[in-house]
């Protein structure tokens, strides 16, 4: 029997209804002769709600109980999408991360999933299921503890489940009708793709896109797996939403397809750091260690062998980069003078596999933001990307700008 | 080290701020030289939610996914007062049901337990840990599916894991600040008791006081676990609250302890039933299999080889009886004619050891609700108890006059 994966994002599940709605879909594809396992978030808001208590409980928490809290939402959308779908007379059951068992890393609250035993699911199928769901974003680490993904989890979830099970598709359902060139939010010019390159969305899902999580695209990519973004409230049409797809499969490249951004971000400032070999990776090792994802880092000019070390994070980190960096520096093991927050920082980049073959797109992009009278902050770029850091009040001006500028409202 | 359980009730538990309060209690038996184990269930609300999203999606539910939903509430609550703990320095983590592993039966909705082990807590009491907090209500079947107990169920929990682990006392923290000789909201003459035997306490359990679960008393019964019910919004105070012990503890019994209801009775009656050998072993057969709680039952006089079967469930179980006796009938395995439900009938007892010794109490009782002109629908007795069955919307008087009948505000 052909199987296929499909997501439902927080929103789609949002209430009963939602819940139901998402069931139909499911429903068609069933009697469209496929198996399906449905991978399912929270109830929109209700991840936040959880991490939020966390948060206010203990502002440096145990990730191993933050993942027991905040695992919970999807434990109950799980079980309601299996009953919603047993009412339809669809034979399914609900599996939580630890019963398939979804067996991760111990890195708490970032885990990175190790495997997916397929037995005992398949039984199931072998049995006459029609439909398992999969409560997403969590598994079990070797001790036993629950883990979870990160945010977004959910989807790196559903791309594991279509690799591992072979599926022909993963379909992840979301609140917004596909992949767009930016934020429509921000830029009512803002276009929908239909395809997109995994390296393009790669970097547009890093930057802050929002749409799929980073690690699933990678997934994806790794695995071959065909990912569709579309929308669960849109009527159904089989070639709905945004194919994720090889860049082979795409006839005519843009040089800039997309505009994403971050908005959280924040520049921390080592001041008068030694400058000799090793200290970088005393501090950057430090700050992986205390579980801080540092983003982009620059290193100014040395002077009397001092340096200033700078580096970005997101702003919910800088607590935590501020007590590695502490504990460092009181073990001996780095050494600075003072640290230097800016946590009114955002990101903002131009992302497109056409940058391979043509050159100006860098100048281009810093005049953009120079006409608009925007500092940049931090530069950093790769192959198919640039990325600027600014105030973060300038954070729309840059998008429409940018947008406006690489034309993103005309199909190539 | 000297253990004790300690369980928090969901009003207990209902905000961040009290489980700060709550974890203060914990942290004073920490301090006064106990290890302790503290069995949380769901913020007040969230399992009616659950439940209620449940019964929506679902109204005859497979009750295994029910299970996996409405578990979820004591997750959150067991991950934020391990939090709390951790925050005021005291070593705890928290457990969910299927990592104890706190094992039950396979009847969901309402299963019982089987085994605790305390090799795996008892190693981290031995490594340091001081609180070990375990998520209530919840526990994991031999086929690895998430089971509960059944409303309230987190109070079994406590006395399971107070018999299990040998716990000096078991102290049960809810919104009231011990048990009453009826429902203080209903007569505010209602009067705190001291002491408790077992055996009244199951009674008022079973007869909807709400105060504890039925089994949790059973359990603290048969192992002999001091069971003290307090409240959590009191000031701290060793005596506070009721002990529920033996009754050989208490110098002089009431005749009448206390007077309990249960307010969503149905009354249930299947109309010419055949009566002959066997056939009200088929219909409570049929309706135990079909998961339904009977309580009362009533056989009327037989005419002409066919009576009439009445019995009485809590309201939300109807729809199962009705469809478990419906399914009988076609298949033969009983037969009646008509099926007629009066939703509308609520249940009052009065309950006291003191009855062994005491005569009249009954005919005082019924006198009592004669005299208000309530009619007696159903009656049922016990060694120390009277219940009878009676519209619902008498409810309140009825309370009231018993509790004056038998001058229940007056002390031994």
């Amino acid at each position: 029997m052909p199987l296929l994966v499909m997501k439902f994002g927080g929103t789609s599940v949002a209430t009963l209804d939602r819940i139901r709605r998402a069931a139909k879909r499911v429903g068609r594809e069933v009697a469209n002769g496929y198996d399906v396992i449905v991978i399912v978030s929270a109830m929109a808001g209700k991840t936040n709600e959880l991490v939020g208590w966390v948060e206010e409980t203990s502002p440096l928490f145990d990730a191993r109980e933050y993942d027991a809290v905040v695992s919970s939402g999807e434990n109950v959308t799980a079980g309601l999408m299996a009953l919603t779908l047993q009412e339809m007379n669809i034979p399914a059951r609900s599996w939580q991360g630890w019963q398939v068992p979804l067996k991760t890393s111990s890195a708490h609250a970032s885990a990175r999933i190790e495997e997916i035993p397929t037995d005992n699911m398949n039984a199931k199928f072998a049995e006459g299921m029609k439909v398992g769901v999969v409560a997403g974003f969590q598994g079990i680490s070797e001790e036993g503890r629950i883990t979870t993904l990160g945010r977004g989890g959910s989807d790196t979830t559903a791309v594991a489940f279509a690799a591992a099970f072979g599926a022909e598709r993963c379909d992840i359902y979301t609140d917004v009708d596909g992949v767009y060139t930016t934020d429509p939010r921000i830029s009512d010019k803002a276009r929908k793709l239909d395809k997109i390159a995994f390296e393009e969305m790669l970097e547009l899902a890093s930057l802050g896109a929002k749409v799929l999580q980073t690690r699933s695209v990678e997934l994806a990519m790794r695995y071959k797996v065909p990912l569709r973004v579309l929308s669960s409230f849109e009527e159904y049409d089989p070639n709905a939403g945004t194919l994720v797809c090889d860049e082979e499969e795409i006839m005519e490249s843009n040089v800039v397809s997309g505009v994403a951004y971050s908005r959280d971000e924040a520049k921390v400032t080592l001041v008068s750091v030694a400058d000799r070999p090793g200290v970088a990776a005393a501090i950057f090792g430090t700050l992986s260690e205390g579980g801080v994802n540092v983003d982009m880092i620059i290193q100014n000019i040395s002077e009397e062998g001092r340096t200033d070390m700078t580096f970005s994070c997101p702003t919910n980190q800088v607590a935590r980069a501020d007590r590695a960096v502490q504990e460092a520096r009181e073990n001996g093991l780095i050494n600075y003078h003072d640290i230097v927050v800016d946590n009114e920082v955002c990101k903002v980049s131009v992302v497109g596999i056409g940058m391979r073959s043509h050159t100006g797109v860098a100048a281009k992009m810093f005049d953009a933001l120079s006409d608009e009278g925007i500092n940049i902050k931090v530069i950093t770029t790769s192959e198919i990307k640039i990325s600027v850091l600014i105030d973060r009040k300038y954070l729309e001006l840059a998008v429409q700008a940018l947008h406006d500028t690489f034309e993103l409202e005309k199909t190539a």
